[in-house]
């Protein structure tokens, strides 16, 4: 296993020291392992709060900042947090107007976030969660009962976090998550596995002409293995899924991901291939997203999200953000 | 092979039929290959124009937009672009202030631009020219005499691009790019090799606990093999070399680039160390970029750019830039 680590027991450490290093408008708490918008927390503003498994990155810490998330709580690699660190992460970033949970679905994730919740409850700070689950690809899997969290994470985050920047109190904002989540549906095809430093080997393995249709962002199995076959059939396959289950038509937000190791040409050769596919269906892809946002370390593939839009998600959308993975001008 | 793409003869043009879906900012001419703000050419701006092979993006196409290049000429992966496609790019740039071409070192580039800068002279378009070679590593290579170029070709196109937008002439925006190339040093390590399309097979072999030093972005040979080894190790090796050609103190500006398959969180560790180290220098790193800017397909690894930069330099990098792989608010 060649990685750009110190030891497998520091990957988190010495990564969050890293970000603390090159972005200071994070606040980076090493012991809780929280990490926080430094301006946290705003008086008066709904305080945002994600987090999961580490290995993802730039979800979720790469998401803290104006007009996205107010903290994120990174777990051990592929490993859910603790609710220790959301609980602290809740209080760090309640201005009064009380915290929004977003949660991936996975068992561990939902488990740790409700206990939390509950101990915020008990410590006066309000709490909403919302929970996401867009993942097509398979009803239960490994770590999950119901569909898996993957890609609508980020359009949650960052159409929530618009919202409450601009004020929106805490149901609002949590209708408007929800609202995301249930227009939003993804697909993931894995061509090569990863390796967690912890593990020290791949969390799969697949043939030299294999793939797996429906990967989950742990690596865990998805629909069925399949040939490997060019760029059109691949998306056609992702966004066939995608349409049986919510049918596509007008204004949609798409995101191609890269799993971590997949070039970023290739991502863009999907990209053309969604939009022909979209436009099949009278779809279009108003806005979009072409690169490595939601990642399973080093693994080779992509998933695509789609997100049918309505203007006042498109405005959100459309409003500034400024964190370290994704940003654009006030 | 497994890569998502419909041919190995249709990479670049599908790539390129993806970005100009994804970015109604970019004017993609397919036939000419040529990538162009969508309102180039600006009159009375100097034109920013670069170009290379394909296989390392988001350079060089998605560096352009307001506050970067003007236009970028994408080759074949891993291949020069033809002097037909930057005599196209310049005089589709030129406001009537002329064209500032910014070339990597690698001899094919150096030739074509050359080639170029010539026939644009014939036509009446005024040309200037910066080679970038920052890379330490080697003195020649496979593909260059002299000095490779790397990382730092990001730094000119935004420092030079922040320039040639504020509306500095011709010969102020050739100074001010030569003198980025100038304050900058690269060093890159490969973990793992990456597969150019059309060849179907790794461009070189590393066994299982071998990495190379001095990798070059298309996997030609660096200093040496060596055994892999931890973080601290890696990063103290790269940034000795940085700093026995330009010794390290003062203010920085640092990139710590994955060369496309290598997760986002090992940068971050990296860079943990890259702070560490430039802070035994008495150095400290004012502005970084942690992630994937100057990839080499699927390759893992990492290099880091560092350039000593003035206020100057700081100022024109703290202004605005809005392209699809960087892009910060105006």
């Amino acid at each position: 296993m060649k990685k750009i680590i110190n030891g497998v027991d520091t990957v988190v450490t010495d990564a969050l020291r890293g970000m603390a290093a090159a972005h200071p408008s994070l606040r980076v708490d090493l012991d809780s392992r929280v990490v926080y918008r430094a301006d946290a927390p705003r008086r008066g503003k709904v305080g945002l709060v994600s987090g999961g498994g580490s290995g993802h990155e730039p979800l979720h810490s790469g998401f803290v900042g104006y007009g996205m998330l107010d903290a994120a709580c990174p777990g051990e690699v592929f490993t859910s947090p603790v609710p220790d660190q959301m609980i602290e992460a809740s209080k760090g970033t309640d201005g009064g107007a009380g915290v929004l949970h977003i949660v991936k679905n996975y068992t561990g994730d939902v488990l740790n976030f409700e206990m939390a919740a509950e101990l915020c409850a008990d410590e006066g700070v309000e709490v909403a969660s919302v929970l996401v689950d867009d993942d097509v690809a398979v009803r239960d899997s490994l770590y999950t009962a119901g569909r898996r969290g993957t890609g609508a994470t980020l359009f949650v985050e960052k159409i929530a976090g618009a919202a409450a920047e601009a004020g929106a109190p805490l149901a609002e904002v949590a209708r408007i998550a929800k609202e995301v989540n249930e227009r939003s549906r993804s697909f993931g095809i894995a061509l090569a596995p990863c390796t967690v430093p912890a593990a020290g080997k791949p969390t799969f393995e697949l043939g030299e002409s294999e793939i797996e249709l429906g990967i989950g962002i742990h690596g865990e199995p998805g629909r069925t293995r399949a040939v490997h076959r060019e760029a059109r059939e691949l998306v056609g396959l992702a966004m066939d899924a995608i349409d049986e289950d919510l049918p596509l038509s007008g204004d949609t937000l798409v995101l191609v991901n890269g799993m971590g190791g997949t070039p970023l040409m290739e991502l863009y050769i999907a990209f053309a291939e969604v939009s022909a596919y979209l436009a099949g269906k009278g779809a279009t892809a108003v806005r979009s997203l072409v690169g490595d946002y939601v990642t399973s370390l080093e693994m080779q593939g992509l998933s695509i999200t789609v997100c049918r839009v309505d203007d006042e998600l498109v405005r959100l959308w459309d409003a500034p953000v400024e964190t370290p993975g994704l940003r654009w001008g006030r």
